[in-house]
């Protein structure tokens, strides 16, 4: 990796950042500075490039729905989960409701729009939400390599406070049977896991755990590699929002992003990426980011497909 | 590749062909054996395994939205393409009118469900639609290198016949202006290409080319890898109806089927693949045959995750 | 009923064609005058009163559903008539055809919408469309007391030019079975019924005969009070558009409209109402219209509630 | 009325009681005898007459929706409550929640579906849900002239066991701003209301006071004609549930069923009529009461059409 290239398209990118917008739905993340732009690589061999704002910190929102899924895939058989959940991709927005109706058999469609994540970490080992938070928490900082990962209490407050669509989910799946827990208690858990403070190396470290199928930097098994190629799966497939499709073929590997701005990126068998960008596009995504990610992708050859 | 193993694997999914049941929409289709079990596998350094029916006939119906979208691309911008249609994966079915009225842009969600392959085959070079076919058709036999691809007469008819569904997704389109010429000619030139006539190697033909981005056996370049990385990108989003985000979990691989039973796989930079199996599961995907891609993946490691 | 009354709302109302747009969606109805407002009530004891524009002619459109459907009851039995067409009032739009892939019977919701009037007219008795379309327009010419009604060609072939939607819900009922005919002489028929050129004397006529529940003004019955209920029912519940439950409540009376500008109303036991007002509202009823009607139902104590 | 001719008609719709179901999901309501079947006929001139089971109690549930209304309409200018609430009838069924999501304004279609029942109860008088709870019970029972009316313990604890799918409901409005107050309490409410228990003689008072438009037996104006007529109107197009339209066709007055098997309906200017029978049709209406009330309206040539 040549740094001068990644810096000349790192200031290509920045001037993007003023075209899209913070999140506005979650009253604390309009507080985001829109004009950040970090980037962080790290390769299978352990080298970490990074760049920009690579340590300003953010909020993982949807990018933690990829250890919820983890762990609810060690937790459970994929036969229970998928009793469950199914991995249909989706043209349907990110929080929409009406498949809940409509589809026959009442599963969220992917584990990475908020009902199927929330069906997720209904399934995650532990009896009170309190210990499924706390089990996809230490995942998530084993796979990290960062013990201080914590929730951002003022976001965790805000989300909490206008979380309403997301409570409309999860009463209508336990209307249906796909949730079996109290719903309070359990979006409790998810708000918090969504405030996760991050910045652009924890979420490349996420990436490099699954580009490495399983292994931590110290070569710690974590995870076998047919969950991590099905993570992989339903992130190319389901991970950029209803952009899944355009970002497959025009930047072409597993991603998954959040409202607060970072995309998580996978280079099977090569890197993580950890991609933050506050100001989103109209499907949600980090619209620098995704911008970033294209060139990356176009100069380092990373298209999978 | 190890032939053996292969021959093991089919003898143990060709007990799943009694599993799943031959399309029964079009009659014609409903006369196929569906014991059937063919493969074809061509590495990109030429050398080519076939097993079992690999050379039964059977016509191409869906995956011939593969050299229609290629042609599109050629004939095309990308920017003027995708005004006529999205890149978004679907959980809807591949015939489904709901979202041509309920997106707000009104456009085919992609191009390998009905309406977006419709669409696309409107933009391809031609004034006529017999010209938009006989190009198509001539770019599949050079890429399958093989210029006695011809139409299924018997199967054509069957498809004209009952094709009503594809009427009300052409004539909603015209509606909307996504079409812009004429219903029934256009129509005529459709249902000829899902009535082309094809085997295992044809098809297998089709994956090497992606394959290799765009070159033939010979060397000829018939398309930028730009093009082809799009084309499987959309395979592996879409490209399994609504058991894609499915085959991207348990199989991994760019893949194209048809309810003539025939599935056409890429491995990036490695082989292309040719199954046929006319008994389909629920989704429309041969039964056997996604099983059988299922166990040759797991051998050869095929996943691109 | 007093005139000066009646002249007085006409006045007042007269001002608001000003509100309301001429249909665009059919080229040629973009041609009709947005001020014109007419009146005609035809009492049950054969009084008949007339304002403002009530000679002028326009297309009846929707407002020929009536007499088909009355065919359709004339010709089926109830119980046939019921395994093709629903009773069910329906938020959508008039030519939508999200329902008929959704709702698991994929029946029509009911015969006031393009996709239900186009399958009771498939019923309507006759071999061909021809004879289909000349049952429905001597039923109309019997009750209007005209035998002069006729298509308006200009506005037919522009119906028929135009008609893609229509083909696309014909073209889905004939591809589940609802439609056993041809498509395009049965949508033929159908846009020339819906290009009679009627006044307001002609669909007072109309509303006059379910008025009195079957009898014209020689006491001719040609159809029974039970058939005339239903038909006034399925008006009072879906006769104007998605705006049938705010005209409930509002006027309060068995409507039908038509995007032409005309109004059909019934105030059962007491007369028929013809209105005419081209400009047109956002669920596609006369604007101006629809405020007389309202104003006229206080004034009459019309409301049926 | 002649009596014999009515308990004819009862003899010969018991039998049909036997067709239907009782409502099994909200398990409280599952203990319901299913053979019961009950009448009251309250003509305007203050002569009552009964029949069956006409004082076996059960819970208003759905029919509690029309004091609901009618406190909204006299707390509110029609104005702001069609701010929140619009008049559709829908073929969607009564707790469906798609339309929330895809209608563009976001307002329940109704107010007699579940969710547009949830938002006229928000706007009728009182800072604490508490208070509207008093509000509706109170005017439920001047209109009754029954201070005997109250909530049936084990259903309302039943019902808010296993109300999640109104709670996915109110927090969806909740999210768009339609719900401006806190979910639960209101939500104590609903439940609370739909619990009232009341007999055919109470329903029957309610249809009287409509039927003769805001008045009690003791001549007492509770409301004026304007919002007694909209009720009405809003009966006889979305009383039904789905079977709405077909309800209006076969037996033409304005209803409102309940699932606990209650259905309460208007002869304008003649009489109110409260009908028991717990065995539910597909729709959710009492199978044997709408048969009861489709005879009854034959009899009596009730039909408003």
């Amino acid at each position: 990796m040549d740094k001068s290239h990644v810096e000349e398209l790192m200031r290509k990118n920045a001037r993007h950042t003023a075209q899209g917008a913070v999140a506005s739905y979650i009253p604390e993340l309009k507080k985001q500075d829109p004009s950040l732009l970090g980037l962080c690589m790290m390769a299978v061999d352990g080298r970490t490039l990074s760049f920009g704002d690579d340590r300003s910190r953010f909020t993982a929102q949807s990018i933690v729905k990829v250890p919820v899924l983890l762990a609810a895939l060690l937790d459970n058989s994929l036969e229970r989960l998928f009793q469950k959940i199914n991995l249909s991709p989706t043209a349907d927005g990110f929080n929409s409701i009406v498949s809940l109706e409509t589809k026959s058999d009442k599963k969220p469609l992917n584990p990475f729009i908020n009902s199927g994540a929330i069906a997720a970490l209904s399934m995650v080992a532990g009896e009170q939400p309190e210990e499924k938070f706390r089990r996809v928490l230490e995942l998530f900082r084993r796979i990290a390599q960062n013990p201080h990962i914590e929730v951002n209490e003022a976001v965790y407050r805000s989300e909490k406070a206008t979380g309403d669509r997301n409570r409309a989910l999860a009463y209508y799946m336990k209307s249906t049977g796909i949730l079996e827990c109290a719903v309070e208690p359990l979006l409790d858990a998810y708000f918090r896991l969504c405030s996760l403070e991050v910045d652009c190396h924890d979420i490349a470290s996420l990436g490099y755990f699954l580009a490495r199928n399983g292994l931590t930097p110290q070569d710690e098994r974590l995870a076998d590699r047919g969950a991590c190629r099905l993570i992989k799966a339903v992130m190319a497939t389901c991970g950029m929002y209803d952009g899944s499709g355009e970002f497959a073929a025009m930047v072409g590997i597993p991603a998954k992003s959040g409202v607060g701005g970072g995309i998580m990126g996978v280079v099977p068998g090569r890197c993580g990426v950890g991609v933050l960008g506050p100001a989103l596009d109209e499907h949600g995504n980090s619209l620098a980011g995704v911008m970033l990610l294209h060139d990356l992708s176009e100069l380092f050859d990373w298209s999978i497909y």
